[in-house]
């Protein structure tokens, strides 16, 4: 795992340890104007501290002007695949948001792998971006956790890892209405093509169907509940896996659109006629969503401003603010697909 | 247009203005070690250096040849649509191979509008890249040929406009096997969902079918071919509009896949069967063209190799050299939308 060193400019106290100085001495000394600083120490201490200083990318004032021109004015998008349709659309939202505030963006994938999160991240730093917004959370690695100890400023979204600052849709929210709409139209034996377990998508859209049928007394048993992926290749596969057991589950919640288109084509290819034999409900309405052969009922998350408000949550970070997290809501539409 | 001011950190040359210095003494006492740096200046002016480097976080530079040669190391891609899967996937083969060759690369949506193409591209040079790739270029609009007399280096991929340099698919070859596989199957009653009529991958796609089928002694009438636009709601769009002309032809073909999906929802619409009763044809066979659930024959193209040697001709041409346009190979992937 390679290391990330530190990119917060060093701070007074560092400077300080690294001179054998004292931090008042550090702090006369980068406070003083060229020929008054031998005031405070010999002209080689005074030499070594400046120039420990430089070499650290020491600022003096995170509020002065000079740190205004040291600021790159960039920021960084990280994200599982801009070839995903939800990633990308909230990508554009950044973009926009970014560069209504003089800000310009950088966006990359990192194949939702861990070491290419990593790896993306140090060359964005590299950049000297200002801060980063992470589109690949994975609630199983501490890479985020170790970041924010280094004092790199950061926002989530698309998935959330608490305690971040992230702005994502209430997708356990997305997940009750799902099963809301279900228990509504009697189709309770159903299976979930959860998508990937790491990502809190996934589990929250999940437990948030699980957590209403629990209420209405529908149990989900386990095997019902396969992690793939989002696309529509892992949907059929999933969809796939589920009728090979041998079951015929009366409504499948496909945690993403695309996995949804998936699993059609699996039913299709088994005879199962969808709404008549399978209620089927995918989730984000993307545009697709409304224009397959069987329009798809569907959670809507407001992906183009979560974007948005992210790109405004880390510019407040980066200007020294402490934004909360957000839950943006998320919407039921109804179309063909189960009624 | 707003002025977006350079952000990058200081620079040897300013430093040496600031410290009324050469360059070479700011560089020999910013290489020097503490206690030999009194060897190129006065005590004085080393703490002045060194101050002025401190204030201006400058940072001996990782990317030192980009300083010797003003070069930024970073380029930018504008594209119609980054939710555009395909423009997503040549952008994601662009990143790729610029980061194998240090480079870093903005993109950005220019919504294909003229306007917001020089907005954006403003914006990108205001930002100092080192060069530009259009995934968005317009055969009618001057706009490319002012920036080529500018001197800006480019290149074109998606779509092509000569004579500047560019790397695509050879749609016009593409259109040609679209119209072998329907000839081969005796469709030759056809309707064409085109595209935008200022791109040259729908101009090429359509001419390439028209052509051969002109071979064949095949003539397709003009109202046949309908221009909207590349996405599934606008291939709904243009085969409702050839439909409610009372046109029944027992052939499709869309230049976009996606238009593909969304006339096959207007073709269930009017009850219309395919492939039994029309035949439908996509192009650059995306992951949903396999998934839907009628599965769709396309045209493949190379869209992730594209983006890569879009990359590769744009650093060829910033190192000076002159690349030539390129055509990649379409290869027809028959599936059940037509058999």
């Amino acid at each position: 795992m390679p290391h990330l060193p530190p990119r917060r400019p060093i701070t007074q106290r560092a400077i300080a340890q690294l001179a054998g100085v004292s931090i008042t001495t550090v702090s006369r000394v980068l406070a003083a104007d060229a020929d008054q600083a031998s005031r405070w120490a010999s002209p080689a201490k005074v030499e070594e501290i400046l120039r420990i200083a430089a070499a650290h990318g020491y600022r003096r004032n995170p509020h002065a002007a000079s740190l205004r021109t040291a600021r790159s004015n960039t920021v960084a998008m990280i994200v599982p695949r801009l070839q995903d349709f939800v990633l990308a659309t909230i990508y554009e939202g950044v973009d926009e948001a970014a560069a209504e505030r003089g800000f310009s963006t950088f966006v990359t994938n990192s194949l939702d792998r861990v070491d290419q999160q990593r790896t993306r991240t140090q060359e964005m730093l590299d950049r000297r971006v200002d801060g980063l917004i992470f589109g690949d959370a994975h609630l199983n690695d501490p890479f985020l956790d170790e970041l924010a100890e280094q004092g790199v400023r950061f926002v989530l979204t698309s998935r959330r890892k608490p305690p971040h600052v992230s702005v994502t849709c209430d997708d356990y929210l997305g997940g009750r209405l799902v099963a809301e709409h279900l228990l509504e139209i009697g189709r309770v034996d159903v299976a979930v093509l959860a998508g990937l377990e790491f990502a809190s998508t996934a589990m929250d859209r999940t437990q948030g169907l699980l957590d209403r049928f629990a209420e209405a007394g529908v149990d989900v048993p386990p095997e019902r509940i396969v992690y793939r992926g989002f696309d529509a290749p892992a949907g059929a596969e999933a969809m796939r896996e589920i009728l090979a057991a041998g079951a015929r589950p009366d409504a499948v919640f496909a945690t993403n659109d695309f996995a949804a288109i998936g699993c059609l084509g699996a039913l299709r290819e088994h005879g199962l006629s969808v709404p008549d034999d399978v209620a089927l409900v995918g989730y984000n309405d993307t545009p697709l969503a409304a224009s397959v052969s069987i329009p798809l009922t569907t959670i809507r998350s407001p992906m183009h401003e979560m974007g948005r408000r992210a790109l405004v949550a880390l510019a407040d970070l980066i200007a020294g603010g402490e934004p909360a997290s957000q839950l943006l809501p998320p919407e039921l539409v109804v179309r063909a697909s189960t009624i």
